[in-house]
């Protein structure tokens, strides 16, 4: 039976959101994954020092049998330079949100004002802290990403030294910013490598695959895959895998994300190894994170099997991507 | 306070289904319209004289406390000159369906052979039996409407004496085919005047938004909002209402459609009043169609009144479009 092996596999964008569900779902990923840049975007917010010392303790204690490295991220806002020096040795990241953008996000930025925000943002180009930003205008739902470009364009030429990763990104005009900017990064989903908006609205209307950004046309699947399949040094894997229970998913008015921690290694093996890219997979979910970031991940090895697998109708009452249907591998071992 | 009166509003595209979901549903529409276009794509589908006969019988049964013209519609297969000479008295047009392209089309057409149509086609002309079409092709969501444009062409050319009506259209691309071919004419609904994708999936998932064709984009919308405004002669209101218990609008699987018809009239006023042209809004509701479709329809008078008026959650277990919510216009009395 045809096996791979993946080393130290990292999730660059996670939500492990809090309380009960941070204890139900945090598992699922630290079963399989060595560590995940884990999102910010709590009730209230992670915007202080003491936020993040105990939410990466709350992380750490809801996963007691698996070694499992939460790379923590602060809630953008401006901040001063004495507290960026705080907290710079307790965080991998800081992640920036458009005001309202998506889930728990309306503390976020209202204007890009680039002068409001240059002395956090040369703080943390001298700290050596990068910008994850979730790069959506509040314009039209297909529009809006790609209308963000002005922005990543704007805050990649005025701070030239700050890594900026372009957070979860579902366009081909995203894929294109790749190469004009050199400090400019990527995290890809494995669903946006999966779907387009007619899996989502296409026949029937699917609300577990409902997420921000919303998965947009063919063509920008396309260019999404192709860096992906190519494991383009400046894009990582992060699956913004985004639990909500079930009744906030199907309802009349269903909340935004979806769920794919504890099945993505398992899809993106899929997804590479129909495109004869397993090869390539290494790099996407691991070694280009590690390259961008600067960390070194504690030793995992997972191995998975080419093998029918069926997802679980729900973890503890969240519904994951599939759920109930037959994937094609499966992960035969951890160490 | 202001009041406006409607004669004989008429809803060019109505889905009325069977059983105890026609007797629900069908009072709601018979209370304020004089009659509707009823769609055939029951299971199984409106075919013969006698399909045709039964189900308006039991439309009439469901109606009993109104009078209610239901103009009853065949579903489109290839059908031969001494059948379609025999239901002719008893239809006011045949409706085409893209085969799987929606609620119950299984059966519809699966390639637009024109040489393999002509023959119906052509009797139907003959006979003024108009074409009602839904006219998507199964590509991307939001390029299936203008992708069947190039059908909707051939037609045209090929039928010049069939008056052929593009379906609750939803693009800038269908309202451009008006006036570039004599023989295409349209219906709008009231909820594309209104809603966008963006509506539908721009902030929390909707649901009960959800239908097909689906919302598009804002200058899609502006683009039917012209036409129906000033009443463009060959564009006809038809609400496309499709109700569907409320258990398969919030699942999983959402099936498409939205519940406007006891709320249509009191959304059109509106629409019509924020633009101030509420004197458009007979022709879009009653006379445009009974000059296209050459009917006259039975008395019936509307009076409407600009006063809030809030929605019913559910109709009989249906949740109508803006359910709990309050809207700017009541139905003040009908006779």
């Amino acid at each position: 039976m045809k096996t791979h092996t993946l080393l130290m596999p990292l999730d660059m964008h996670l939500h492990l959101r809090d309380g009960v569900m941070l204890e139900n779902i945090a598992p699922l990923s630290a079963y399989s994954f060595s560590g995940a840049l884990v999102m910010p975007n709590l009730v209230p917010p992670v915007t202080s020092l003491e936020d993040i010392k105990a939410y990466k303790e709350r992380i750490v204690a809801a996963v007691p049998n698996d070694y499992f490295e939460p790379y923590m991220t602060l809630f953008y806002k401006n901040y001063d330079k004495a507290f960026l020096e705080s907290v710079a040795g307790h965080i991998t990241a800081i992640k920036l949100y458009p005001a309202g953008i998506t889930t728990n996000s309306e503390g976020g930025v209202s204007s890009f004002n680039v002068e409001e925000m240059r002395p956090t943002l040369e703080m943390m180009s001298l700290l050596g802290i990068p910008l994850c930003v979730h790069g959506e205008t509040d314009g039209f739902v297909m529009d809006r990403e790609a209308e963000f470009m002005s922005i990543y364009e704007l805050l990649a030429k005025n701070f030239p030294k700050l890594k900026i990763i372009m957070e979860h990104i579902t366009t081909k005009a995203a894929v294109d910013m790749l190469d004009k900017y050199e400090n400019l990064y990527a995290t890809v989903t494995v669903h946006h490598l999966i779907i387009t908006l007619d899996d989502v609205a296409g026949g029937m209307l699917k609300p577990h695959l409902f997420c921000k950004p919303i998965a947009k046309r063919p063509e920008d699947r396309e260019a999404l895959l192709k860096v992906a399949l190519e494991a383009h040094p400046k894009v990582m894997f992060g699956s913004d895998s985004a639990p909500h229970p079930q009744h906030k998913k199907e309802s009349c008015g269903c909340a935004a994300g979806v769920f794919t921690a504890p099945i993505a290694l398992q899809l993106l093996c899929d997804v590479f190894d129909k495109h004869d890219k397993l090869e390539n997979l290494q790099a996407f979910v691991s070694d280009n994170a590690q390259n961008i970031y600067g960390i070194c991940a504690e030793f995992k090895e997972v191995v998975l099997e080419k093998r029918p697998f069926v997802v679980p109708e729900s973890y503890s009452g969240v519904v994951p991507m599939y759920a109930g249907e037959t994937i094609n591998w499966a992960i035969e071992s951890v160490e």
